[in-house]
C-alpha cells in the first residue's frame, strides 16, 4: 500500500526541528556496565498570554508553539470562528505565546471554573463532562472510509514516527485525507500533539468533514472532545480508550476506532462510516 | 528471581475492585469483520474539595479516591506534614472527596498561580520549574540498591500489570522495598497512579529514603517533582523520560533510572546508589 505524505503538505513529523538532544548515561545491560550518549527528548514550558492575561502554562516539545497555543484555545472553546482570533505573537526562545481576540476578554475565570471548579459529582456520573461540551455540535456528516484507509493511515503514523523509535519519548497526531495526512505532529504530550493539528485546521480553515485523525495514543474523554471539537467524524487510535470516550463519541456523533494495528482495528461507535 | 509483594501490603493492582468493564464493538481483523465485547478501562471524574472550596477535578480510575485526594494535594505543596491533615471524607459514587487541613486555608489563589499563572519564559528558561519547586528539599540519603534489584521490581510491575495487559488503558506505579513493592497501584492516568503512592505513603507516615519508586511510565519534570515531594531516592521506569527530568532529578539529588526492562537499564543521575 502506497501512502504517503499529501503534496505542499505541512509534515512536521521528525523534521525542521530538534525536539530531542543527546545525554551522557550508564547503561547495565546483561550484567555489563558501559557508559553512552543516547536521544532524550526535550520538554518546555508554553505559557499563553490572552489579551493580556497568562492563562496557561504548558509542558511541550519545544516547536511550533504558535499553533499549539491556537490549538488550546480551540480545544478549551475560547476560539470558535476564524474571526475570534485578532493577533497572536511568540517568542519561542522564551516560551511565551500572545494571543488576542477580537472580543478582547480575558477568560481566566470561565477557563478555571470549567477546569478546575465545575464538579463532576452532580448531576449525571457516569457522563460528567457532557455538561462542559453541551457547547459542542454532534457532528452529522457521513463522510465514509475504508477499513483499507483506515489501516493505512495507522501504518503511515507508525512508518513517521521516527522521534518515538529514537527516543521512546513522544506521541503522534495526524490529520489523513486520501491517501496520505495533510498535516501531523509530534510531542511528548498527546494532548498537546492533538491540539497543534486543531490549531492547524483553525489557522487554515480546513474543513475536516471529510477527514480523519489518527493518533497513536490512548484516547480518553478529553482527547475524544477535542476531535469533536473541530467536527472530525472518524478518529483512530493504535492504542486503547476508555468507557467515557465511547460514551462521548456515541452521543457526539464520532466513529471511535482503537487498536489500530496488525491489520486489525476495533470500532466502537457509529460504524456506518466504516465500508469493508 | 523470586519477587512478590511484601506481606501485609496493600496490594491494590488488579484486583479489590473494578476498573475495567465489557463493551460490546465491532472488530476487523485480516479482512474478517466480527463482533465482540472486550474489557475497556473506565474514566471518572474526582473532585476535590479542600477546606470547603473546589479545588480540582482529576479524571481517574475509579478506585482509592481518598488516596488519590490526598496524594494530589501532597504532590502540589498543599500537603506536607502529616498534622496538616485535620480530615478526610468521600464520597465515592459521586466522585467527590473533601479535605480538611489544620489551618483551614482555602488555596486555589496560590494553587492557580502556580498552574496557571508562572511565567516560565522568564528567568531560567531551561529550568523554568525549580523556582516553583524550591519549597521541596534535595534528597541526601545514600540508601543503594543493586541493578538485580532493580531489574526485578521492573519484571514485577510488568507481571503485575494484569489491567493493562487485559485493556492497554492503565500506567502502574509502585513503591519497591527489598524483595518486593509495599504498594502498588494501576491508573489510567501516570500522574494519578504515582500520586495515589504519595497519599498512601504520607497517611501512613512511610519513611521512602530506603525504597524506590518503579513506574511503567514515561517520566517528566512533574513525575520527578512527585518522587523528590516524598524524599524516595530512586525512580526507575521502564520506558523513557526527558531532558528537564534528568535535570531536575540531578539538582534533587535523585537517581534517575529509565528503560529497565530486557534485563538492562540506564542511569541518567546520581549513580552512586547503585551497585553492580
Amino acid at each position: 500500500m502506497s501512502v504517503k505524505f499529501l503534496r505542499g503538505a505541512h509534515r512536521k513529523m521528525a523534521e525542521n526541528y530538534s525536539i530531542y538532544e543527546g545525554r551522557e548515561l550508564i547503561t547495565y545491560k546483561d550484567g555489563e556496565k558501559n557508559t553512552a550518549r543516547h536521544p532524550i527528548v526535550k520538554e518546555a514550558p508554553l505559557t499563553i498570554i490572552l489579551n493580556g492575561e497568562e492563562l496557561a502554562t504548558l509542558v511541550c516539545s519545544p516547536h511550533s508553539f504558535e499553533l499549539l497555543a491556537i490549538g488550546f484555545l480551540v480545544s478549551e472553546g475560547i476560539l470558535q470562528n476564524h474571526d475570534d482570533l485578532k493577533d497572536i505573537a511568540c517568542r519561542p526562545e522564551q516560551g511565551v505565546v500572545w494571543v488576542d481576540t477580537t472580543d478582547g476578554a480575558t477568560r481566566i475565570d470561565g477557563f478555571l471554573r470549567r477546569n478546575f471548579a465545575s464538579c463532576c459529582g452532580k448531576g449525571r456520573p457516569s457522563l460528567p463532562f457532557l455538561n462542559d461540551y453541551k457547547q459542542i455540535q454532534p457532528t452529522a456528516h457521513m463522510t465514509r472510509f475504508t477499513v483499507k484507509e483506515l489501516l493505512g493511515w495507522a501504518t503511515l503514523l507508525d512508518e513517521e514516527a521516527k522521534t518515538f523509535k529514537l527516543t521512546g519519548g513522544v506521541h503522534e497526531a495526524a490529520l489523513a485525507y486520501r491517501e496520505g495526512f495533510v498535516v501531523g505532529y509530534e510531542d511528548i504530550g498527546r494532548h498537546n500533539a492533538l491540539d497543534r493539528i486543531l490549531g492547524y485546521t483553525f489557522l487554515n480553515n480546513i474543513d475536516t468533514s471529510d477527514k480523519a485523525i489518527i493518533l497513536s495514543s490512548r484516547i480518553s474523554s478529553e482527547m475524544l472532545a477535542k476531535v469533536a471539537r473541530i467536527g472530525a467524524p472518524v478518529v483512530v487510535s493504535r492504542a486503547a480508550l476508555t468507557c467515557l470516550s465511547i460514551d462521548l463519541a456515541e452521543q457526539l456523533g464520532i466513529t471511535l476506532v482503537g487498536f489500530a494495528r496488525d491489520n486489525g482495528l476495533n470500532v466502537y461507535t457509529h460504524p456506518g462510516r466504516i465500508m469493508e
